[in-house]
């Protein structure tokens, strides 16, 4: 097994490895793990056979829910990061480099060889791809997870509105976010909530996503994810992402 | 007493009025606070007469400052900063708007009407000004405290080599940092510390900042602080600063 560094120059991938194979920080769980563990909880009533992974990063969930599933679709936009999980999945090891302080940088490596996910990890296909234009071939799903998606994508609504024909009768969407919407990645008039309608009353991202999503989802459950990014040493994000699992009527 | 919401279009003095005098966060102290209470506890052993506050932001280290000091000069290179330190010190309030979720914010007003620190408050004298060109006036102070401010200089080297002129014998210099170097705000061969030097060896801000204060001063102790910027309801900076305490010899 070839060990690398090739992804010392991009600090993205770097951030993302650690995020979902590196340490835990202020006492809050891996957030890839936390989140795989509750969607199979979730979706404990229905079949688990196909799971797709939607904004999979470094590929973390998509092995956790490989335990369960027998098949997992991880998919992101960044080809960098399918390359990462790809690798991790290939040699059950990576190499990166953690911003410490300024300029310094530590070498990390992490292994998942032992890891109770690697040898589920041969049921995960990870590829690049848009999750506001998916190819049809991803359809069938009993189990669509998308952590921290909706907000980075230009089209959320149309995303939101078509999902429902890629996941089976009774099948789960577990989405997570901070809903933290921003023009430089979604146009205005696209947010899903987090604004103020024309008659001044203020629409929540909840709100928004239980009118795209009510016509063929009942909202089964919400509850608050923390997790924690580390860009240093010394300086983190701490977020509470708001997870809401909806059931395919 | 006029109340005024007119910082509402200026979301960093918006931030900041949150972070010196809004709500805590993960458990975490208020770090103005926390700062002032340390430094107050480490110039015990000089005289508590004259105190600088440089960086002071909205001004609550401060007022805190102003508890214990006879005088207290508070110093930003921010005169939107500048004008809500000055508007708490006139009217003992101020209203802000706090981001909740995306274009969502909440009106929020602080008041220090009820705290022991607004009648203090008039010992205060804040102005704009740049750290690293002083006017000559500024000197002769007991303590200066500079929190979260070397990384965000242009050139801090020279701001640290000069200072001690500004600082009565046995006087205390309290500095706080993340160390979060980056060369939008820092060209790099100004940078205290947090690179890897001709030899391949990674030097710290502590050592930078060592070599560049010991002529003048003795280290008297470090420690970890931590504080919590919030940016929206779901999304926080959590960082961690090192507290350095340097005694003039």
């Amino acid at each position: 097994m070839k060990e690398t560094n090739i992804y010392e120059t991009d600090e993205l991938v770097s951030q993302y490895c650690d995020f979902q194979y590196g340490d835990e920080y202020f006492g809050v769980m891996n957030f890839a793990k936390a989140c795989a563990q509750k969607a199979i909880e979730y979706s404990k009533s229905t079949r688990q056979k196909r799971a797709l992974d939607l904004g999979c990063a470094t590929g973390r969930a998509s092995f956790e829910l490989a335990r369960s599933f027998d098949h997992v679709d991880g998919i992101d936009y960044s080809q960098a990061f399918i390359d990462a999980a790809a690798e991790l999945q290939k040699n059950g090891r990576i190499g990166y480099a953690q911003n410490d302080e300024g300029a310094i940088k530590k070498r990390k490596k992490v292994s998942i060889n032992d890891s109770g996910f690697w040898e589920a990890g041969s049921k995960v296909h990870f590829s690049q791809g848009d999750a506001c234009a998916l190819v049809p071939e991803f359809t069938q799903y009993d189990l669509i997870m998308a952590t921290n998606l909706i907000d980075r994508l230009y089209q959320p609504q149309l995303f939101l509105k078509n999902i429902h024909e890629r996941i089976n009768e009774k099948g789960i969407l577990v989405l997570t976010s901070p809903y933290t919407w921003k023009e430089e990645y979604t146009a205005k008039e696209f947010w899903v909530g987090g604004y103020v309608d024309e008659n001044g009353r203020e629409v929540s991202t909840l709100e928004g996503l239980t009118k795209l999503l009510e016509a063929n989802f009942e909202l089964i459950a919400t509850q608050n994810v923390p997790f924690v990014i580390r860009e240093t040493a010394r300086k983190f994000q701490h977020t509470i992402s708001q997870m809401s699992v909806w059931k395919k009527r």
